[in-house]
């Protein structure tokens, strides 16, 4: 079989042969064999995006709903740039990622062309590099790209693949790679000691520490010790609703996530990092463990979480059973559509098995009180802070798990980074409503100005953070690429909008009108 | 003055005192002392992108039509990482650029906080980069950026900003620094010897020999001496119309710049790189100085082409007057727009004093003969490869030049890597008419397919280069960012669409429906 294959074939069989069977893609010229190699793979789909934002976020979304990488293809450096955002956040994530990025012929790069620059370092920024240099290569770089993107706790890799590599005869596919899987805890005695200590303890869940076995685990503790459970500020994905051990998320404004963990004499981080503020602030502490509290690390983000939790439990709260959160919907809010009334609307609403893709920033402050008790969700959080994120991710989820619906919670001025992405979903048919927090502002800068004192400066009326000058219509940008859309002024208009959308297959979006917090 | 300064205000004092008027800004939290700093100082606006590629792109445009540099303000390394693609074009363009990148407090940085990432890195894939660590830094920081983007021939540099060296106090302006001059050329009599030699000689033109300037000297030699010339390719900006020298560009496609350049026995570079392929392409040259001619350099960038030239003009064609285009336009087209139609609407109708920011890709093979007899105006293009630069770069160019029309014409694939910047045309009220050249393709990828030879795919069944499913409706999306939007089928429909659009003030947009080439 790998008699006369080219580089791209041996690409594309290395990756069929890891079970890839999707790449996110935005090809130019010396992608061109690539993507011929790639028609002629029936076991691996293209999905286009027409900005490179769209397609790592769509990858970014695919890794975090399934087992497999997401896989991109870019067209060398100048798409590899337009795609870092996302994948910031997707390293934010630890999302196992791939990323192929076309780069001139060899011999070509002497020229200095047009297209030409520095690849390499620029990806070095995301995680492990390799280039290829002759189609013999390609198999084997892919095989080891792909183990390194897979070693625990995931990573974003990139696979530079000039153009006379993937092009020329020579190539074979790449043996398989077992990725390194999380090691073994060694906290656990120590953190059992602090637990059964009588000492106020706090526990800061992330990574795979989010999901329902190690949930399910860190609530026996809780229910057992009194020990008080965060998930961190941005997980990558939260399994939560009725059913699953209800725990909050970590604040992001400091003075919450303060109050927070106030008063805890042991802080132990499982699967997060320790915490910290997002920004700094004048004259406030960044480190949020509280002063005289001591931090242990149960387990570090590539560190099997799971285990240790549930090694945990055995031994401190060998008796008790998790507290899932019952099932409890809001009532449906009425009259003028409000931060503090739309999120309830979801919450009543939400169908089954949903997937809430939240990029609602200040929007959303009351939308985790609202879904609590709606059915089970995953939530999927702006990991990285590089917003523009949530359009992209909504259609990587509805691509990996088509049969379950997505619900995108989406600020207004977040979602015009990467609007194009809209286009794939109506393109792929994909099931993704997607609701627009339209407060025509970037709230949370005005927000953010008053919170670092930058001044004399009215947040309100400081141009830079105004976006009603003109209005943006979703409306006519989601009609514009195939997406049907309606607008909602009332908490009773989203609830009528959000019910045909969810009940219809297909792409739709909402234009939710509302106030901006500030 | 500077006593309470706090480095956002001395940088915004260094960047007023330097004659910048204008920011193109996406901040986020980490820059919101520079906001506070910006809306405070009369002499600077700040313009706003909806994403950083819009803000980048709009820089270089500024930066093209006047002689201050462009400067940007970028959140962090995901700002950066969205706008670097635009920023690589402004590189090749030699365009003079500051990036203001926000970054966090210099304490905070320990943290690995979730939007900490290597800025530095990325941003000397660029251009020099200058890191402020206090206050005091920053006015001189600020000053040496500056002065390091207007070194001849013009660089993209980047100031690293971190929120507490902006937000504390102890800053002072900058002192200006007087940039790098263009260094004269030494080669002026090798060349003259080339050009009095007898053998065919072609002389290249590229960077300031793109201006009214060096093309009257370069059309002296012509006239004296049968030289042929021509411009490179992707010029940043080439004057011309009625009255200038008419002076073809070399071609995109290789079989096309080997013929301009066929039978030369001196290939002279004037402010150009010597020419190669955009791309490699299987059992090509890359070189495309023909076999057997001698290569001379009569200024590379950063070198005075402009009196290189004049210099050589006085040695070698001491009489001789350059020949100016004459006043001519083609006549309006009828029926069916075409690729090879739609220009001559263009030519026809192009107003006085006009700036055409070219992304027509394989629509516009005809565009340059269409406009060369129309009145003068200047020529803005895709100096770097990576498409998506036409709206902001007319956006930028608007700004810059509120007094003259501003004429985009916009591949429609390309156009959605960066379609927000429509929505600040709207907001600055700037009068660019957009014409879509609207093929519901990526149709250079289809030719690319072909050329590169990568088989058995029919490119106009490949899935990845096909945009009409669904159809993008361009009038819808320019609608919903506030810019009046008209649709033509027909060369009189795009003839009235375009009359209407140049004669209203303010941004207008029209989706020009033809065939794909392929």
């Amino acid at each position: 079989m790998s008699e006369g294959m080219t580089g791209a074939q041996a690409l594309l069989a290395t990756l069929a042969g890891a079970g890839v069977e999707v790449v996110f893609a935005n090809p130019g010229t010396s992608e061109m064999h690539f993507v011929a190699a790639l028609e002629a793979e029936p076991r691996v789909r293209g999905v286009l995006g027409l900005a490179e934002g769209a397609v790592t976020g769509a990858a970014d979304g695919y890794a975090r709903m399934t087992a497999a990488p997401g896989v991109t293809l870019l067209h060398l450096g100048p798409g590899l740039g337009n795609g870092l955002a996302n994948l910031h956040n997707a390293r934010r994530a630890h999302s196992p990622i791939v990323n192929v990025v076309g780069d001139h012929a060899t011999y070509h790069k002497q020229y200095d062309a047009p297209l030409e620059s520095d690849i390499d370092a620029v990806a070095a920024t995301l995680g492990p590099v390799f280039r290829s240099t002759t189609p013999a290569d390609v198999g084997k770089d892919a095989a080891a790209a792909i183990a390194a993107a897979q070693d625990a706790p995931g990573s974003v890799t990139t696979l530079i693949l000039p153009a006379d590599a993937s092009w020329s005869e020579g190539g074979a596919p790449g043996r398989p790679i077992t990725p390194a899987r999380p090691t073994r805890s060694s906290a656990v005695d120590d953190v059992a000691s602090a637990c059964r200590s009588g000492d106020p303890v706090v526990i800061l869940l992330g990574g795979e520490g989010c999901r329902e076995p190690a949930l399910r685990a860190a609530s026996r503790i809780s229910e057992a010790l009194g020990v008080r459970l965060f998930v961190e500020t941005f997980p990558a994905r939260l399994e939560r609703g009725a059913g699953l051990p209800a725990v909050e998320r970590l604040g992001y404004v400091p003075e919450q996530a303060e109050q927070q963990l106030g008063g805890a004499r042991h802080v132990v981080v499982a699967g997060a990092k320790p915490p910290t503020t997002f920004f700094a602030y004048p004259g406030k502490r960044g480190d949020l463990v509280p002063s005289g509290a001591e931090l242990h690390t149960l387990a570090a983000p590539g560190e099997d979480v799971t285990t240790a939790l549930e090694e945990l439990a055995d031994l401190v709260a060998p008796g008790a059973a998790p507290a899932p959160a019952p099932a409890h919907r809001p009532e449906l809010p009425t009259g003028e559509l409000l931060v503090a009334t739309w999120p309830d609307v979801i919450g009543a609403l939400l169908p089954e098995d949903a997937v809430i893709v939240d990029e609602t920033n200040t929007s959303g402050l009351l939308l985790a009180a609202a879904t609590a008790g709606a059915p089970r969700h995953d939530v999927l959080s702006l990991t990285g802070g590089a917003i523009g994120q949530g359009i992209p991710v909504a259609t990587g989820a509805a691509v990996a798990a088509p049969q379950r619906p997505v619900v995108n919670l989406q600020a207004d001025g977040s979602a015009m980074y990467t609007i194009s992405a809209l286009w794939t979903q109506a393109r792929e048919g994909l099931d993704v409503t997607t609701v627009i927090l339209n407060n025509r502002a970037y709230a949370i800068l005005r927000m953010e100005l008053q919170r670092t004192g930058a001044g004399d400066v009215d947040p309100a009326k400081a141009g830079l953070f105004d976006l009603s000058t003109p209005d943006i219509d979703f409306t006519h940008l989601a009609e514009g690429m195939g997406v049907p859309a309606s607008v909602a002024n009332t908490a009773e208009e989203l609830a009528d909008r959000f019910r045909r959308a969810v009940a219809e297959p297909g792409p739709h979006l909402i234009d939710a009108r509302i106030p901006p917090l500030l």
